[in-house]
């Protein structure tokens, strides 16, 4: 029981997901705010046309609105000696401003150059098994790995056709640390799909197939004959499905920044503030974040999974023991290089990259890539953003552009004229900028112009 | 140079960002869509009325569409006593029937309790210093403090009204990794706000202080007297701005599952589930994705920024040197006990969180929460949906349900009709799902209907 209004309402619900959504959405503006129908029109509002919110609303479930971020764009991405334009999805001010401006800056000095070094896809069963010396199982690995492929078979028919499926099945040991727990760590080429579906559907086949294999070892005692499956689905960690890009040019040809920092210099300050970023985890954090800001607009404009790639990129960054940058620079004979090594499981087919009507668009716009050109696309845009992040913070330092673009967000949400932006552009120039603040000086310049 | 309709087409381009928007799209549109008409008016198709698209196209730059995700909710959550209907911004399908569900399981069973484990944030100023023995420095760090909490009195003033400001300062030195880098790290409070503008505009200050401050040390020798910034910034890690979320009943209350498993074997196998996403990081990986899916789907659905609790998230999954596991269970004394305990900084006033329509409504559904209440919120949804997600895992399995959403996804595409989508559902009851595969079922039962 919740109060509202003074009353007493029960603000539990059973059978929510089967109602109408019209109904969906009606019981919870009644029930949670206080100006019900104003509410109800304003999700309704963001509704596209039928057929279409059809097909974003059996994305998920309970849906009553669509929550809108913008789609951007950053022209100017030379990559492997193509230019791209990149599809950006992301609320947060000045990214793709730094990626663009990244993006142009080595437009001149070479462009990105990305290369694949592994495509490998990650699934695991997680079984128990209490029948004896370990050796046991590696010896009868053979039988059962082809035993798996052979049942298997019917779901991975399609995947192999394509040059795809499953590649290795390995027997991992963690007894020491749980009593009777062993995996099956499968490795697959998934071509161009993400392969989260398959993957999962392969591994629910080993689940079903791994008890029976055992059952039927009749040369082994009862108690070695009973597995039990603990789980199987795929793994979201895919060291080896990895990609490189890297930007290089000579230090000379840097430039100068902001007039005042010649070009060695730049270059030494920028490879230290990497350097901070590989010793000490509070910087590290902050670093990879903003390389997942460029990476993560990429990946949300082709309808992949964000959080997937989160989580496989920061657990990458702690491989070692200790959470370190993922990008890393050199500055060696007269050289500057700067490179991101990234574990990227992303597809170009299947899920809902051709389901989300945009998305489609995204991958359209990028020349409908395949995944490992999809790979080099993101890490490049991973790269750019870091250097463009890097680069303003080792000279003009980031709140300038980010507290001008705040002002204009805020100035935008007031209504404020174009005298009124110009007045508060001069006022905000030197001053911090806040909600409060900014809506004071415009009601202080608002109240002025009424009275005079 | 790249190859267009067989010719060579210029895809680089100079001041796309001063580009009015419309002009923007019709570049996108003419240099790398073939349809380039249908994909301008597309594009324009999603735009929100005059008002509201401004506000949107000013959080980032060169926007040219919004890019549209489901906005759904997950009702029944009961914490800490009151009870939630929580607003969730996901793409992947079964995230929120998870969270729903597992919600709904805990609403019986006492609910979820969430409490503040700390609420500082985190700020660096990364500078060199080459005057001597660091010993110097500690010894100048009281009048260092006092110097620079003073020149910043004016940006920390209405913070600091609001019961927040600079916590401490912190010298750290690094001089064995990196020649003369030194370190301070900075704590803050910043009440509802996430607090990145105000950290970074007070560290910007704290950047122009230090120099000076060093400068003006007479007794010092004169190389002791040189300070240079390296950069100042807010740091994403922050291990002491942390949230605990539980769930908490007798064995004996968790009920049966699935007809046929019951409670106390279903203890075991979840904490053992549990206890395997500690031990090895390639199941940690997706087990924290799987958190992560709850997370950020809030932390969208209230304008926060999901790149920065991502990186705070999973770096501290690796903070004792191998990556784990967020959560944790323990089944003893005949209770069942699971907990998160998550490390997020996100706020409800300042940023979009106000700007955001959505998001403004999406703070009003959770009952305009401090910054407090929604961390809490968030790691319930977290929790709830790790706890539905290894539920599936350890009884039916995971691909039954996702299964099922994608064929409705794809069927809602190909526009199936109600017989067709029956008929789809009986044939793919047992067979692996894929676009393709659907399609190809469809074109069967279209082509047979016609030759009838």
């Amino acid at each position: 029981m919740n109060m509202k209004n003074g009353r007493k309402t029960d603000l539990t619900v059973s059978g929510f997901s089967k109602l109408p959504k019209t109904e969906k959405i009606n019981w919870v503006a009644r029930h949670y705010f206080e100006s019900a129908d104003e509410v109800a029109g304003e999700l309704r509002s963001y509704w596209q046309e039928e057929e279409a919110q059809k097909v974003i609303d059996g994305f998920s479930e309970n849906v009553i609105s669509n929550f809108v971020l913008p789609y951007s764009v950053a022209p100017n991405f030379l990559i492997n000696g193509r230019t791209y334009c990149v599809p950006m999805v992301i609320e947060e001010s000045s990214v793709v401003a730094a990626a663009s401006s990244a993006a142009k800056y080595w437009l001149s000095r070479g462009g990105f150059k990305a290369e694949i070094l592994g495509i490998r896809k990650v699934g695991q069963l997680h079984f128990l098994w209490h029948g004896g010396e370990a050796e046991i199982l590696h010896q009868l690995m053979p039988r059962l790995r082809e035993r798996l492929l052979a049942d298997s078979a019917d779901i991975t028919c399609n995947m192999r056709g394509r040059g795809g499926g499953v590649i290795g099945i390995e027997l991992r040991d963690f007894t020491e640390q749980e009593p009777g727990y062993f995996q099956l760590l499968v490795t697959f080429e998934t071509c161009d799909s993400m392969g989260a579906n398959f993957i999962n559907s392969v591994l629910e086949q080993f689940a079903e197939s791994l008890p029976v294999f055992f059952a039927e070892q009749a040369c082994l005692p009862a108690e070695a004959r009973q597995a039990e499956v603990i789980m199987a689905i795929l793994s979201n960690y895919t060291p080896e499905c990895l990609v490189r890009a890297t930007v290089e040019c000579p230090v000379a040809a840097l430039g100068e920044f902001d007039g005042c920092m010649n070009p060695a210099d730049f270059a030494a300050r920028f490879a230290r503030a990497i350097r901070i970023a590989r010793i000490d985890p509070y910087r590290a954090t902050t670093h990879n974040k903003g390389i997942f800001n460029g990476i993560d607009a990429v990946v949300i404009a082709t309808a992949n999974d964000f959080r997937a790639v989160e989580a496989c990129g920061h657990a990458y960054a702690a491989r070692d023991g200790q959470y370190r940058s993922l990008s890393d620079c050199r500055v060696e004979d007269g050289m500057f290089r700067f490179w991101l090594d990234l574990p990227l499981a992303v597809g170009t087919v299947g899920g809902l990259t051709s389901l989300h009507p945009l998305a489609k668009r995204s991958l359209q716009l990028l020349g409908n890539p395949t995944a490992e050109e999809l790979m080099q696309i993101i890490a490049c845009t991973g790269l750019a953003q870091n250097f463009g992040a890097v680069r303003s913070l080792v000279t003009t330092g980031i709140q300038y552009g980010h507290m001008k673009m705040h002002l204009t967000n805020i100035l935008n949400h007031l209504n404020a004229s174009e005298p009124e932006i110009a007045a508060a552009q001069a006022h905000f120039a030197n001053r911090p900028v806040s909600f409060t603040g900014v809506r004071a000086f415009l009601d202080g310049l608002r109240t002025g112009q009424q009275v005079h």
